[in-house]
């Protein structure tokens, strides 16, 4: 399979289904719109609902009408790099090449822009017509993977934990549960949601689970190497932000070799996590060397 | 009836509710637990979940086992706070009293205890426990009043008015639309949601809306009254901050007896629109009364 244009078809579709369930900028609150969509068109990859798309289609399902479900998952994403993105936090005035939200509209909308997109992923998922095509049950499923993938003892948590851990020598364990939070959980939680999507049976919810976590460790390894390897250019953000900051990273505690090594091991093993699938699962083994080579 | 000792009662119930749900600070995520307990445990009134818990009896339910519920109203309202006393925003040291959670843990952590507490209303929401007592139905019906109630159409969406409208003269049609988005939408759906508890049928659920959003304006308008004729040590918070800020105010647009005459006429319509309910609505009906007599 040809994964250049797989992602590129589905990158516009999920464009498109999130100019769909996106608010339009009218009235009062036309500001506070067009804050939160100035960061969510701004030219994301679209990997988390991508990985959601391809773990339902993994089991052959099709996502007519279902869309909108992926789309939280960015909705999440995008609230989370905003946040990050603050002076308080990272203080970082670029993202993919383009001032940050709070360069643009200011801290106190950009707060909100983050506030906002949050809420709206779950005034989306539990929206009475999506419950019309998938029923109640599913999507309240769907509803406690989100919020418990981005909450306290996922993304926020491991946000924390990070914050906190600034300029400090961390243990590995608590790299690693860092990480399983920040980034982990929420591509942990793509990949669940699709499967919930995909009526997947017990051991294939298991085994997608598995290939979530293998490919949020790999894809957390290697923003580490590309913040080390990778220039401002290629990232649109800053470059060595990460050791300019102190911050524990894979490379700082195991050196860039024994970090590649792990980053193909974990990549490794969300593929074997797959063995039992079919070839409609191409395109998740597909995305999770593609994490590797990414921008190398 | 006795409204203090009623309030007293509810009080503790919702307290101990709130100790339950809440997750306890050990481990890794300890800090970042205790940031959010902080503000979630520092003497909040619990007006919204008592104003569900209300509701709720006042249809004669009981509420075992469906506190929690109750509780995700708090998590709403103190994660709003917490972002509102932002430098960024409002720049509040003192809240009820005691420093606001960006002096005691910082701004970034107090960003992120606001995104957490956020998070877990739906993770508590769309936990399967509830879901076994509440039925899937209910609880997405719980879900989307309190996602709509908080988003962009709802409280982040008048706050976002409000920050743009500071130091602006606005007309008395947004001062009205941002006051129902930005204090009256979460009580409406406090309302609401012990409506979705209590089983209500449609002309209930009406009614109690129309409750809602009446005592939501009174709330408001009286909250603009405290500022004005408020002490510093009554408040909790700096007196005047708004006239500071010269933030839209009714006081400011129309003098104090007017506003006066207009927080009456709220509570007066609130108690109106419970006509066809019997004494058990009396605590909702005292309420209203309660909120334009609070601290005065």
């Amino acid at each position: 399979m040809d994964l250049k244009s797989y992602l590129q078809t589905k990158r516009s579709i999920v464009e498109q289904a999130l100019q769909d369930v996106m608010l339009k900028p009218e009235g009062l609150l036309a500001d506070h719109i067009q804050a939160m969509s100035y960061s969510l068109f701004a030219g994301g990859k679209r990997v988390r609902p991508i990985l959601c798309i391809a773990a339902a289609e993994s089991l052959d399902t099709d996502l007519n009408g279902l869309l909108p479900v992926a789309t939280t998952l960015e909705f999440i994403h995008t609230y989370s790099l905003i946040h990050d993105d603050l002076p308080a936090m990272d203080n970082d005035e670029l993202r993919r090449g383009k001032p940050t939200n709070h360069i643009v509209y200011g801290e106190a909308e950009a707060i909100l822009a983050g506030d906002g997109l949050l809420t709206m992923a779950f005034e989306i998922l539990s929206d009475p017509d999506l419950g019309t095509r998938l029923g109640a049950e599913k999507q309240l499923r769907l509803i406690h993977i989100l919020s418990s993938a981005a909450g306290p003892q996922g993304m926020v948590g491991g946000q924390a934990i990070d914050i906190a851990s600034e300029g400090k020598e961390i243990p590995f364990d608590t790299l690693r549960y860092l990480h399983r939070c920040k980034t982990g959980a929420l591509i942990t939680a793509a990949v669940q949601m699709g499967a919930v999507l995909g009526n997947a049976n017990q051991e294939q919810f298991q085994a997608l689970t598995d290939y979530g976590r293998n490919i949020g460790l790999a894809f957390q390894i290697v923003d580490d190497l590309l913040d080390v390897e990778g220039t401002t250019e290629q990232l649109g953000k800053k470059a060595g932000s990460d050791a300019a900051l102190k911050k524990a990273t894979y490379p700082a505690l195991f050196g860039l070799e024994e970090t590649k090594k792990r980053a193909q091991a974990a990549v490794a093993a969300a593929i074997t996590a797959l063995e039992s699938f079919d070839m409609k699962a191409d395109p998740l083994r597909e995305i999770a060397n593609y994490i590797y080579f990414r921008k190398r």
